[in-house]
């Protein structure tokens, strides 16, 4: 409950770690452990992350912020501060397949990603009995005579507010640039390639016919440019000439589960810092 | 010195399997390993490599090969077979790196490629001790004026007839289509990145641009078109935002002479089908 | 429908695989994958799994089966035929923790193991629903003040004739040789560490204490040993100094469920065989 | 040139981070890097890498030490400050087999290891000429009528304030406590398993005998206890039924080979911290 986590990014320049840390000495935290990153030796851009134990955290959280928010302002820096004990609120956005849908629930569950999954959204009603069983509400929201802008519409009715970070599982709908300045909240999505190879539709297939001998999947944040945003995490398996197009799409589910749990994981942990279209991952 | 491989290929048919075993069993031979595939079960392309033992297989081999022709000729097959103790031999083209160059020569010294390195051609002076320290022939063939048409010539008179295959060992010259023809035997290049990622020149930097979680390498049968022939193998490793473009290039060293190796041991055991732009690996 | 799988083992000799191939040929089949190995190129041990297509296979099974068990008599091999399309009845034991149990459940309901799960046992009632979400049959067999035996013997009421193979997800609980013997069956069971390192209770344990870089998990066959029988798979995962053994338990989850589950897929496809205390693995 | 590394260790308590990052700053240090871990958010074990740049490293270093000495004194905390520039003096031993030898010269060649090998020692002749054309001295150092006391001290005479570590490239013999003693450096040695499966000789034929499915390699610390010292880094490989003993040895070599590697770059780099029988690495 006393836990908190500070991420800190901007110009690098001397004193920065020691005045941050100073500030949560000050204020009678004790840090847990500290990531530093700097791009450059001299004049790069740095990135921090601090977990830290302050007792009474909540009641003390006000002038934290205020000591935070001056020392940063002055220092050129932008910052967050998340208390560890109010987790995330996630949607999922789900289509036909269940496996990374699945996978998140499961893990949340069992403790192994700090979030709280809100709801499931899903184009298709197949897996509601599913979600349910979890105890996690679910939402229908099907595309009508192919209105996406009526379903992008109830999506924003849902979402806002609600969330603080949108998860596309395998949704397999293209999101519009208009949604996502909406929504207000990163979104993360699951690709099933090792992106940049096989970008766009029916990677699976694309890579049966060049005869790879790895396949992957990709999540990262969501931006306006498709399969262009940056990335958080990726993986391979092997695979081999026997394995047919649908065998690639199996084991590719597997990795694509795995590296879409590890992605939000990290999120929802303050692990993964954005800078341009790269990602710095303190994992 | 008593064994040998049959790698035979074709469009499929009952009995494929059962022709070549008797008949081999028939000559003597005793089957060490079978490996055999067929795209699918009924009408698909049939391809099988076996191992096998005879004794006094110098003197049968002519008898053999007859009825081994006789066969697949009848069955519309094509077929080659090679005797274990004919080691194939390589020649090696490499230009100022020489990570993929040492760990070929290393691994034939110790054993672990079954292949004779008749020659070493290089670009740049830079490497000739050591590689003859490896009691092997050097070949300085420097670019004057940028002249490539008459590298290329060079390269012929040294290759032609002396060679099996050629392995461009991060050689960084773009080979001629004509060459290709004209040196009339397999070509494997290394790429220094995992395909179809990253393409043409500069890998490295464009991952380290594109932010990508893992670089990787590719082996590959050189093909009139760059980068897009049949693939032998892949692999890749993990690297983080803190490297470098430069600390890219050492991890990523690692990972080619790795590939490089298993493919050149693969197709010096004669492992390796092609069909089409892609491979069939019985490893 | 028409795909068999044909395993044969036994002392090495010349002309097997042409005897085997020539008697499936004869027989009207086709041969789709063929996977032959030798301990030896002389007076080793043979191993051997043919899959084949042929028409009207059930009609033309005894025949076939009257053929083979001849031709193997003959030449002093043992042999087993599968028809594929008769999947393996499995009975999975289950403690408390579910990823091992919800991975085989989840993978057979997508297709991804050719078995048919016709039980869950369990010793205690927490997976109940989860179970039967998935249309399985769920037994829940406590052990009453300490009375072991007494749940082996109801287990084998519920096992006895019904099942082609035992799995245990996590089971947790040593089975005596006698249920072994009595059940008649294979017994697969995952281990929660690399074996033979940290065999007994407690791995994850023991895996921090000693600092361990890479956890691991083994599936294997269960003989009288503990900890001891035959290897089918095995796989690590990195951890570091940071990992708490809690956190090694989790990151170990995600590894067991994967071992066990490709063990499972591979065991129900006839692609393992036994000898002495290891395993031929055709996968 | 102006690069130094603070490695801190003890008991944990609020404020170090602070002090310490304070202390360079208030000394005109800009820190590059800082990795910091503690067993326990409260009363825990504290360790903590700095990496730092300070223009005029070395005038400033008298100041600089007296001021670290004075503050880790008050905190109860043990230090080392290593100067990048000055890399550590290494000594290699080393038997019959290469890889390991030529692959910590190859890279300290190519920079890729922060390393000064200032000699190898090999109990057999073989390697002379090659280890020679790196320009590292070489010393053959037989065991003459068994006297393995005899060998030591002539390593003592060699080692002794020559060198900052030492390290066994599968040198196979075992190292007397006496020799850890008096060699007063930090000894590294390669074992050729995935530790602690497979302790003492013979790793290979055991992981042969017992059917595992993977084998690996472990670089650590040499202590009293054989194979029983701190692990700084592991891996594995994936190896199969048809793998002779032979060629577990060859694919073990490559494991073996990355693994001292990576144990000994890191160590140079000062991202090894021990504790215990445990290691701390900030890689």
């Amino acid at each position: 409950d006393n836990t908190a986590r500070l991420l800190v990014q901007g110009n690098d320049r001397p004193g920065i770690v020691s005045e941050l840390s100073t500030l949560l000495t000050t204020q009678g935290a004790n840090i847990i452990s500290l990531d530093q990153y700097s791009t450059d030796p001299q004049r790069g851009l740095f990135f921090q992350r601090t977990e830290f134990y302050l007792d009474g955290l909540s009641a003390a959280l006000p002038d934290l912020e205020a000591a935070i928010s001056q020392t940063c302002e002055r220092l050129g820096l932008t910052w967050t501060l998340s208390v560890a004990s109010r987790r995330k609120r996630v949607a999922i956005l789900a289509s036909k397949t269940d496996h990374c849908l699945l996978d998140l629930l499961w893990r949340q569950r069992r403790g192994q990603i700090d979030m709280d999954v809100e709801m499931v959204i899903d184009n298709h009603p197949d897996l509601a009995s599913q979600v349910r069983e979890f105890g996690v509400p679910y939402f229908h929201v099907p595309v009508v005579d192919g209105d996406k802008k009526a379903v992008e519409a109830r999506h924003l009715e849902l979402l806002q507010g609600n969330v603080d970070l949108v998860v596309l599982a395998r949704y397999m709908q293209i999101i519009s640039d208009d949604f996502l300045q909406q929504v207000g909240v990163p979104v993360i999505n699951i690709h099933h390639s090792f992106l940049p190879a096989f970008i766009g539709a029916g990677p699976y297939q694309k890579a049966k016919d060049r005869g790879v001998k790895l396949i992957g999947a990709t999540a990262h944040y969501v931006t306006k440019d498709l399969d262009e945003g940056p990335i958080i995490e990726q993986d391979v398996v092997r695979v081999g000439h026997s394995h047919t197009t649908n065998e690639l799409v199996q084991r590719g589910a597997d990795v694509e589960r795995a590296v879409l749990s590890r992605a939000v994981a990290w999120h929802c942990e303050d692990r993964v810092m954005r800078h341009g279209n790269s990602t710095v991952v303190f994992a």
